[in-house]
């Protein structure tokens, strides 16, 4: 398929010629992990009134839209489907405009402006946006998906973070909707804001944002963990959260299997455990400030080993060992694990959130339960214990019979989102959000109130066909 | 008008004979500091369950229900109108329950808690919730006018803290909208617990909330700074940021006039400024941290003081004295503000929110046209800099002639508003929300699509009439 000349037309004279392409389109089709679409066109609007225009003129003419940001996610939610009908409207051109209120301590961008650009901007201010991701998003699509990260624990979530938005809802008008106030505290009604944060641009394009900024840490101390055993994770984090709470602001849990892998594949990695033995779990623990050490006063590193020499001494004894070490070779470790687990084999990987409390006895269930369920299923989980969030990553040999199985993934998923969701009222989407990947789990696990509800709020806000999930 | 008989034997049937008041109803008829309206009854839930069985046949029946929580509120949210009409829904007797996730660090209750009762049972686990209030509400009424507090700068407001609620409808079947799932990371859909935080109960009424807490302050160090100047209030609060971020836990601002009537009434606080004399503003700097002093780290008030000596010294010199005092001398002063002020005469009070820095200018401005505009009216006003709130206190001596004149008190309102939101893009409710007292403003400063969107999200979650604001 693609669009009519009409259409085509009338577009180019809304965005330009580069506003619009109907060739080339590959990078938009494709997505981050998985998944290769078909578009209709791209569409490439520069401003918030170019978005208004495009999409009154889509929604007029029965154009089905898919907004697209930087297009990192991993469920599918920003890519077009295969049917070759859809039209990516994507806001890569979207990215120019940025003012900063030092004094409010945040920042409007465009919705298409890269994390990373922005945070580079930032940084001669002292200043940052706290979402720390393995990705390089735009901050629309961190909207969409309410992107949490590894410092979750200590500066939250996109919502946490999100101060105003501007949207363009999906209707005969492409109407604007200006919910930038740049206010901390107001509450003059609906926080209309909230609707269109981590739902995957079904209600509307957000195209602005007003974000709150934090000051960037300058002092950072690190160390690895070993709880005493699994039951002592979370005894563990307690007592840091006591003896650290201000300053914490990383618990990241790695399992043996997916440390081993990564020590196998990232070969710049050193393994700092005695004779080289992994541990079968391990913390990653951050504690940073905003100031350097002034006189008389500790530097972070030594307030980091005076109070794991406390937790040390603890009756219940949570710590087996410890190893601090310099931030940037023991984050190295962790952000080797993706890569290290893609290298055993086909990955089928869940992006699951627990009370913290039941992190470690799913895993455990898992574990226990796996080798009789599914044989030959490796688990190589990780995760951010500080926010009950678990990346629990499944591994297939690449020569397993069970991939010449049909059914096999399918049944995989079924089992555990039956254990995660149904028994332990977990999260089948914890930082996600979603999109066609996970669109049949949302249908599973969500109420009818829930979805007529939805259904109700779509045709209130954007009632034009708009991104790749239904809520409704 | 009472209830007809009929009603009142159903009701009974459904709450018990304690669960329904059709005399002695004056305390759940008169609101915290304004309004005495008339309620044909009171009815007193013990549970969810009750709750919607109560609201189902009131709905049938077309019985109006205004939900009150604690009712401390500011703004008529939570008391009946004088029509005598209007049914009290009170969750004073919704308090007993209480479910406690250490390892989650959050606490299921049940909305009629009192906060005071919430933290007392907190405190042996060395846990609080962390919303710093004047009052003592209950915690579903918290959760419906997002309560923010003295302490938001490091704690954030209600919504922050909630991670569910349970929520029961104004439909005919009373519906029960289950939205606990006690987790921190969930993208699953529209986050719909976010539609009943902050609106004042109509769309719903909030009868069960599971909430984030925070680990107990151990050590708190606290000064009272004057700044160089109006100017340089802003440039103060980004170096204490940048210098104590992971500790400061409050920055307050008092003017002088707030200050000298607190003195002069409140004859227990100490005058700590030099020959008494009170400057023209003077901010409350409260540091904090989880844990006491260990071996070989500075303790909390010699940080405080070092970060001072260090801002003492920046080219911008921020900063004309620095006066350190113990945390309960100094919130003592803060905390009588308010006592001291309507000594002063008739209080006309503003709950105003700006940009942060926007704040010293919009005060400045109304100093400079009050006078003109509206003699003999003081400005006594303080607040939380850290988050951009004002108690803009205006008083009038209570024998000026200004009281005489009906029309002043409606256009001092109209001239404060339309310059704080209409020029300034401040809130007119930063943390009381919505009520009777403040609807016309809701009215005047709300977009028709905003109300449009309102209306038709109250049709989609509860139908009936709920409580005193009108949205849509």
């Amino acid at each position: 398929m693609t669009l009519e000349r009409a259409h085509i037309d009338a577009l180019t004279a809304i965005l330009g010629e580069k506003g619009l392409l109907t060739q080339g389109l590959e990078a938009y089709e494709t997505g981050a992990r998985y998944d290769r679409g078909r578009a209709a066109a791209v569409l490439r609007p520069k401003s918030t009134a170019e978005v208004s225009a495009a999409v009154a003129y889509c929604v007029r003419h029965a154009i089905p839209l898919v907004p697209q940001s930087g297009n990192t996610g991993l469920v599918s939610g920003s890519t077009p489907d295969a049917s070759g009908n859809e039209v990516v409207l994507s806001l890569d051109r979207l990215g120019g405009g940025m003012d900063l209120d030092l004094d409010n301590r945040s920042v409007r961008v465009d919705a298409g402006m890269r994390l990373s650009d922005l945070n580079a901007r930032l940084e001669e201010h002292g200043l940052f946006f706290p979402i720390d991701l393995g990705a390089d998003p735009r901050i629309g699509g961190m909207v969409a998906t309410n992107t949490g990260g590894s410092r979750f624990l200590k500066y939250g979530d996109v919502r946490r973070n999100t101060l105003g938005l501007t949207v363009v809802l999906a209707d005969d008008e492409g109407t604007v909707l200006d919910l930038q106030n740049h206010l901390r505290k107001d509450n003059t009604g609906v926080d209309w804001k909230q609707l269109f944060i981590g739902t995957s641009g079904a209600f509307g394009i957000v195209t602005e944002c007003v974000l709150n900024l934090e000051p960037l840490p300058r002092q950072v101390a690190t160390a690895l963990l070993v709880p005493a055993g699994g039951a002592q994770v979370l005894p563990l984090l307690r007592a840091m959260e006591e003896k650290l709470g201000a300053y914490l602001s990383a618990f990241e849990g790695m399992s043996a299997n997916a440390i081993k892998a990564a020590f196998a594949h990232v070969p710049s990695l050193r393994n700092p455990f005695q004779g080289g033995h992994v541990p079968d779990y391990v913390i990653l623990a951050e504690i940073s400030r905003t100031w350097a050490s002034r006189e008389g006063e500790q530097p972070l590193d030594s307030v980091l080993e005076t109070a794991l020499a406390e937790i040390w001494e603890l009756p219940s004894a949570p710590l087996a060992d410890a190893l601090p070490g310099p931030p940037q070779e023991i984050w190295a470790l962790r952000h080797s694990l993706s890569e290290g687990v893609k290298h055993l084999g086909k990955l089928i990987a869940f992006d699951l959130s627990f009370r913290r409390g039941d992190i470690m006895g799913f895993c455990d269930r898992m574990k226990a339960e796996m080798p009789a369920k599914f044989p030959g299923v490796a688990i190589c989980d990780f995760g951010h214990i500080g926010d009950g969030g678990v990346h629990f990553n499944l591994v297939v040999a690449k020569d397993s019979p069970l991939l010449q199985d049909e059914t096999f993934e399918g049944r995989l998923r079924d089992w555990v989102f039956t254990v995660a969701v149904g028994e332990y009222g977990g999260s089948f989407s914890a930082e996600h959000a979603i999109g066609r990947r996970n669109q049949a789990f949302y249908d599973r696990y969500t109420s009818e109130k829930r979805k007529q509800m939805a259904a109700g709020l779509k045709a209130l806000t954007s009632p034009a066909r708009l991104g790749s999930v239904r809520f409704g």
